[in-house]
C-alpha cells in the first residue's frame, strides 16, 4: 500500500509545542511525537509499556515524554528513564522512528530507523530563501493517498472541481505532457494567451499587475516518491516568456502538497502555496492560505466518495487516458518501490 | 431479500431538476438518476467509468451527465459520449436501468432491463384526478423493508405507536380479516359507531362535517408486490354506509406507501396520503402531510430497534397471530417471487 | 470476560419509575427492566415475543409490562399475561433474571437466576445509616471493565489524571501495600503530614476544620468481586490517628464504584461517594457529587484511549508492578470465577 522506508511529512512545528506530545497513526503505525532535549524532535510507538496508555496523551517535562496515567518517563529512544516509585531498568522499549524537523515541517520514516538517511529527505530550497513566502494547512482524507496523487496529477479536474477559482475551460483544451526520469514523474500544461481565473486574477493584483489582460499559465506537477507532488504555478502577461518570463510580469509559486498516509483509506493531507512574489506580505500570506483552503476542501467530497464506489466495486478496472499519466507512472513509482521493499523483507534481492 | 425484477419507487419528481443528478442506492445498486434530453428519466451506475467518482456528484448538461471530476459526458444508455480532450468510442459503458416517470413518482427496475416493462407499474388511478389531492414524504428508515410492510399490514400498532393521533383502542377489538387473491394481499378492518380519534377529527372538520359524533371506521390495507402497501382508510358519520357512505358524510382516502430496500437492513420509505376530500384546498394538503409525517416519524425508533434485535436474536421465530396475517402472506408472495428470479438465475423453469 | 452468576448494580431507583421500564444491556444481555407489582422490580429480556421489538419502548400498566409496538403485556418472569384479542397461553416466554432493589441500587444477576441469592448481595452497612450521606452518578464507558478496576486499585494515577483536585505528589511516594483475602483484594495508602490537596481542602472546610495544616491522609481500595471497588478515603488533622482519629478531626468517606460489563469493550460505571460527616447537607452531597463527577469524567478520555491501543496491539503484555498489585489480585480473583464457570458448563466439578 505504502513505501515504509521514505520519509513523510508528519506534521508541522505548529503543531508540536515543547510541553504536549502529538499523537499521530502514519502508514499505520500509532506514533507519539515530541519534543527531547534541546528541542529536537522525537518520535516513539504511542504505547505506555507499564499499561499501554496512549503516551501522547501525557506531557513533555524536561525533555521526556511522560504518561498522562501513571507518569513513567520515556526517553527519545523508546527507552523508559524514570517512574515514580519504580525500577526502570527491565521495562521493554518500544519503537522510535527516524524523526527530522527541516524546511517548516516535520519528517518521519515510518520504517526501519537504521535506513534512514536525513539527506535524502526531499528538499525544499525555496523553504528557506526570503524571496519565498509559505502558507499551507492540513486535511485529513478518508481515502486512500495514491488518489489524491492521481488528483494532483491531473489538473484537468479544477475545471469541474473548482470552476469558480482556478478551473477554466482552457486547461481541458491544452493537453498535457508527462515524462518520466528516473523516479520523477512531471505532467506539464502550458496555455498560453488566456484570461486569468479568479484566483490568479487575484494573485496578478496583489503583485501590482494588471489582471485584466491575457496571461500565459503554467503547471508543471512534479511527483516525488513516496508521495510528494511539487507543482510549479504560475501565469505572466501573455508573450512574456511565461514560465521563464521576469519576475516583473508575473505572479507565480510552487502548490505543495505532502500526501502521508494514514491507513489503507485515509491520509494526512498537507497543502501549500511557497509564493515567489511579495515575500513580506503576511496578509497575503494569510488570504492566500484561506483561498487555497477553500479550494482545496473541495476536492474532499470527490476524493472520499471516489474511495467509497472503488470499495463497493473492487472488481472495476479505471481508465489510464493521456491526463491520467502522471498518476498512472507515480503508481509505477510505488509499485517499485513496494515490490522492493517485500523483497527486501524477503531476503532475496530486488 | 427483494426481487430485482420489479418496479420500485425510486424517488419523486421534486428531487430532480432538470441540471443536478440523484445518486440513491435502490435494492443494493448505486444508481445515478438524471434528466436526460426532453427531461426524460434516465438510471445508471453512480461510477464513472474515467477514474470511479460518482457521477452523481456532477450535473447535467443539455441532458447528459457530466462527470463533477474531469467532465466525462454520459448519455442515458450508461455510455459515455464525450470528455474533453478524448476519444471515448472504446470507453466501457455502465449499467442502464430501466426508469418511468408516472403518477407523480420516478420508477426503478433495478433488475434486467430487458424485462421491465412500463405497462406493468402499479397503476394509481386517483393521480391524475382532480377530485383527489396528494400531499406525502420521505423516510431514510434503517430497518429490513419487510419490517415496513409488516408495520402496515397490522395497523393495531397504531393503537400503541400513534396513540394521540390515530390510534383507538377499538382497533384492537376490531379483529382484522386477511385475503389473498394471487399477489394481492388484503387485511380489512371495520369498526362501527366509534369515536373519532384526533386525526380523524380534523379531517371531518375540514371536510365541514361534525367531528363530535359516533362514525363508521375502515382500514383496508392492500398489499401489492413488491413492497407497496395501499390502505382504503377514511371515517363516514355512523349509520351511513361506512367505507360505501355517499361523499358527503365521510372523509376518506388512501394511506399510500411505497417501501423501496436499500440495502439488506435499510429502506427508502415513501408515504402519503391521497385524499378524497376538499381536493383543491392546498393548505389542508400541507397541513394533513405535516401531520401525518409526525404520525409516521412515530413508526422509525420501533422499527429500527426491532432491526437491531432482530439482529440481536437470529435464531428467534416470531409469532404469527391473525394480526399479522397480512404481513406474513405478503412474505409468502415475496418467497414466491424470490425463488422464481433464483430459479430464473439457475436456467431453471419455476 | 465477565462472571454470569454474580450481583452487578443494574441502575438505580430513579431510573426506574413506575410507569417506564428501561433498557440496558448488561454482560452482553439485553434486558428490560421495570417495576412489577408492588413496585418490585423485574428484569426480562428485552425482546417481545411477538414480533421482537424492545419491551424496553412500551410503558409499565398495573405492574404488567406492555409492549409499545401490538400491546402484548409481559409479567416478571418473562411470560406473556395478554395480548387485545389473543389467546397467550402458548406464547413463548422470554427469559426473566433475578434482580434486588436494595441500598438505593438495583442489583441484577445476568446468569442462572436459580443460583442467585439475594443474601450475597454486597452489604452497604452506610446505605441505611443516617449519620452517612451518598450521592453519585452513572457513566457509560467504552472500555473493558477490568480497565477501571485496574484504575481504581492503582491511586497513583491522580497525579497524573486528576492533578488539580484529588493528585498530590505524595501520592506516589508512598508505596502501597496489597494484600489478599479470599476473594477480597486490598490496596493500601498512607501519606503522613501532608498538605490536603483542593478536594480535601473543600471537605475540610465544610465539615467545619481547617484546611490549612498538614494532614494525615489515607486511601484503602478494597475489591470485591465481581466489580465492585469500595474506597476508604480521607484526611485527619496530621498526628491525631489518622482513619483512626475522631470524628471532630477528620473529613472521611467512602468512594463507591460498581462497575457492571455492558459488551466485552463497555461497561456502564457507578461511581459515587458515601459521605461520614455532614450527613444532613443536601446541597453539600449536590456540590460533591458535581466535583467528583467532573473528577471522574478525567478518567474517560484515558481509558478509552487505552482501550483503543490494547485493540490495536493485542499480543503485547503489560506490567504488573507492585502498583499494579491491587488490579493484578483482582484479575486472579476474576479468573478463578470465569475458570468455575466454565468448568460448572462443562459439568466438571471446580
Amino acid at each position: 500500500m505504502f513505501p515504509m522506508n521514505a520519509w513523510y511529512v508528519a506534521c508541522t512545528p505548529a503543531e508540536l509545542p515543547a510541553d504536549k506530545p502529538l499523537g499521530r497513526t502514519i502508514c499505520g503505525e500509532r506514533i507519539a511525537f515530541f519534543r527531547g532535549p534541546d528541542g529536537k524532535v522525537a518520535a516513539v510507538e504511542d504505547f505506555c509499556p507499564h499499561r499501554g496508555a496512549p503516551m501522547s496523551l501525557g506531557k513533555v517535562c524536561g525533555g521526556r515524554l511522560q504518561c498522562g496515567y501513571h507518569g513513567l518517563e520515556m526517553g527519545c529512544d523508546g527507552r523508559t528513564v524514570a517512574m515514580p516509585g519504580q525500577r526502570v531498568r527491565g521495562f521493554p522499549a518500544v519503537r522510535s522512528f527516524a524523526v527530522e524537523e527541516r524546511y517548516g515541517f516535520i519528517w518521519i520514516w515510518p520504517g526501519d530507523a537504521a535506513l534512514a538517511d536525513p539527506e535524502t529527505i526531499h528538499r525544499l530550497p525555496w523553504a528557506d530563501r526570503p524571496d519565498w513566502a509559505y502558507g499551507g494547512g492540513i486535511y485529513n482524507v478518508q481515502c486512500d493517498y495514491r488518489l489524491m496523487i492521481d488528483n494532483l496529477m491531473d489538473l484537468t479536474h479544477e475545471t469541474y472541481v473548482h470552476a469558480t477559482s482556478i478551473g477554466q475551460k482552457e486547461i481541458d483544451e491544452a493537453a498535457p505532457a508527462t515524462r518520466v526520469d528516473g523516479n520523477l514523474v512531471v505532467t506539464e500544461r502550458d496555455m498560453h494567451g488566456v484570461m486569468p481565473p479568479p484566483f490568479w486574477q487575484a494573485a496578478l493584483r496583489a503583485n501590482g499587475l494588471r489582471d485584466d489582460i491575457p496571461v500565459d499559465r503554467w503547471q508543471k506537477c512534479r511527483f516525488f516518491p513516496p508521495s510528494h507532488v511539487l507543482i510549479d504555478v504560475g501565469v505572466a502577461h501573455a508573450g512574456k516568456g511565461g514560465f521563464d518570463a521576469p519576475a516583473e510580469v508575473k505572479a507565480d509559486g510552487i502548490v505543495v502538497d505532502f500526501i502521508t498516509p494514514e491507513t489503507a483509506t485515509s491520509h494526512w493531507y498537507f497543502w501549500g502555496l511557497a509564493r515567489h512574489f511579495q515575500a513580506g506580505d503576511a496578509a497575503l500570506t494569510d488570504s492566500i492560505r484561506q483561498n487555497q483552503g477553500a479550494i482545496f476542501a473541495e476536492d474532499l467530497q470527490m476524493l472520499e466518495s471516489q474511495q467509497r464506489n472503488l470499495l463497493a466495486w473492487p472488481e472495476r478496472a479505471l481508465l489510464k487516458l493521456n491526463i491520467d499519466a502522471g498518476g498512472v507512472q507515480a503508481r509505477r513509482v510505488l509499485d517499485r518501490m513496494l515490490a522492493d521493499e517485500a523483497a527486501a523483507r524477503a531476503g532475496v534481492p530486488a
